[in-house]
């Protein structure tokens, strides 16, 4: 393990690629890999990228990697894939988009799956992208699929996170679901030649207004009355981040600079301002609690796995309640030892 | 509480308001009432209806308390809304087209809301259906919009669940994320007027042939070759469940009475058949599961508030890896008391 995670630093290809499978199939030692990297890590810009399917994500995604790679910075991404036999087709595509980028060693794409309902999808996606970091990368694309809840979880890992949208594909705004408001820090409507994007932009703008703090705090709704704030204006005179709506067309490379411009924006806020500091902060707690959401998780279902079969054919019986199963499970697990029953 | 539980028992619709808040804020002595009930339930039908936004699963439902109705059962909804301020405007809009039922008091409508990052979803929709078993439902809608992994949890707690799509939304199938086909029992092509019908119900069951046990099992795919099963056969000679694919069309009142005879169809193939048996107990195992998760992860929370504020600043500061000060948390929570730092 420490010698894997030697050959990591010195940025050897093939070994950054183990460790990411050990980090992501938990073999024993990741732990300690992680930890041997952890100081080396902590530099790289976390860009999340979200958004439904169809919004051209991934063909932003290629744009913002061809950005990066011309300001000579080594770039990660890393992609969570849903497992649907259907998207299988979609993510193969996205990865034949991003192909030139398969040429050049000094980009590392890495998928990383979608778990079961137990979560621990966020986790991978973390680790897998310190494992990047250690490896040079000054910029870390994570990229996911949809804007489920498990998708902003994984978003919110990210410094700055991107949601892309597009308009014509019926209710796009409408789509998004319950916590975007708080992930995104800036929309990109991409396609904007398309009839619909005033709609979509507007929608998203009045979204932004309703959900904004300074409405909350005031009368007066400095997003509503100016929607296209540049982001030189908004990141130092307002302690909150004014989420910026950006129009781009990401097949012509138009656009894009502007969405890259406003992430970075985002960035120097996230640096410099005390709000950006205390929301480092929360991000940092919720990973924690994530962490050991998916510890608790695993440790119980380990111990606990021939008790809770027991217990779920008692219920399934109807000899006990799953209120009274799952109080004697968690004072088992606790330490309390089994009551009888 | 007692005596809410009695009233809720007796139909009281004010108490069985009142009892779905107290559950759904777990207002202290809600898992008193919930353990009183439980023996009044079990005997409902669960169904859980979800999809994406626009497929026209409100009118389908609508359809469905209509024909329910008709055979003079008492319906529950339980809709999982999200809570996000655009989408607030569908959900009203949805709310109005299911108006007619609100006058029918054999019929009780229940939102509940979508919760954070910590989960707990499928807990809530559990026990408030549970809260409208006891009033007397013989069948309990539960209707989430999308099919993020947090939709399919919820539904995942039904005994059959349907999910909707519809054609023409571009990229409806490919949007069908991991985990749909595991969840679906019945696929509704709901606009089956609309042009790409076609394509979308061949996806479907190319999709339904890929992942069938018979295609794994053997070369020859009984939902292949067979692709519109009639349920009258389906369930009597087979020993695993083929989901059919059913063309409707909600707002004619077209293609629904044949969803609903598909729907009951399954659920006489889980009540009757041994796969159907150990189905039904892989879920309860998924749900107490699903309840020691959220438990541990309150009591975590509560128990560890300061301790886990103070892990993020070190993590922050780094002065600690996430790693090790998730070890020490988690070896405090376990009854091990917090070690020197």
């Amino acid at each position: 393990v420490h010698e894997l995670g030697a050959k990591v630093l010195e940025g050897d290809f093939r070994a950054v690629a183990r460790a990411c499978r050990l980090v992501d199939d938990r073999t024993s030692g990741y732990l300690d890999l992680l930890r041997d990297l952890y100081p080396h890590t902590g530099a790289a810009w976390w860009v999340g990228v979200t958004g439904g399917p169809g919004a051209g994500k991934s063909t932003l995604v290629d744009r913002l990697i061809a950005r990066f790679r011309s300001e000579e910075l080594r770039v990660a991404v890393v992609a969570v894939d849903p497992t649907s036999p259907f998207s299988g087709g979609a993510i193969l595509g996205d990865r034949i988009r991003m192909q030139r980028h398969f040429q050049d060693e000094e980009v590392f794409i890495r998928s990383v799956a979608t778990r079961g309902a137990l979560g621990g999808l966020s986790r991978s996606a973390v680790d897998v992208a310190r494992i990047l970091e250690a490896w040079g990368a000054g910029v870390v694309l994570i990229e996911t699929v949809g804007v489920g809840q498990d998708e902003l979880e994984v978003a919110r890992t990210a410094h700055s996170t991107l949601v892309v949208v597009s308009p014509g594909l019926g209710d796009a705004v409408q789509a998004l679901k319950a916590g975007v408001l708080e992930c995104a820090d800036v929309f990109a409507v991409n396609k904007a030649d398309r009839p619909g994007v005033d709609t979509t932009v507007r929608d998203l703008e009045l979204m932004i207004a309703l959900g904004s703090p300074s409405m909350a705090n005031s009368r007066t709704s400095r997003a509503h009355s100016a929607p296209s704030v540049t982001p030189e204006k908004s990141e130092e005179t307002s302690e909150h981040w004014v989420v910026p709506v950006v129009r781009c067309i990401a097949t012509e490379d138009s656009g894009t600079s502007e969405v890259l411009e406003n992430l970075k924006a985002h960035r120097r806020w996230l640096d410099s301002s005390e709000a950006g500091r205390i929301r480092r902060l929360a991000r940092t707690r919720e990973q924690l609690l994530g962490f050991l959401r998916d510890e608790l998780v695993g440790e119980l279902s380990r111990e606990l796995e021939q008790a809770i079969d027991a217990a779920a054919e008692a219920v399934a019986r109807r000899s006990t309640d799953p209120y009274t199963a799952c109080e004697r499970l968690l004072h088992e697990f606790r330490g309390g030892g089994l009551e009888s029953s």
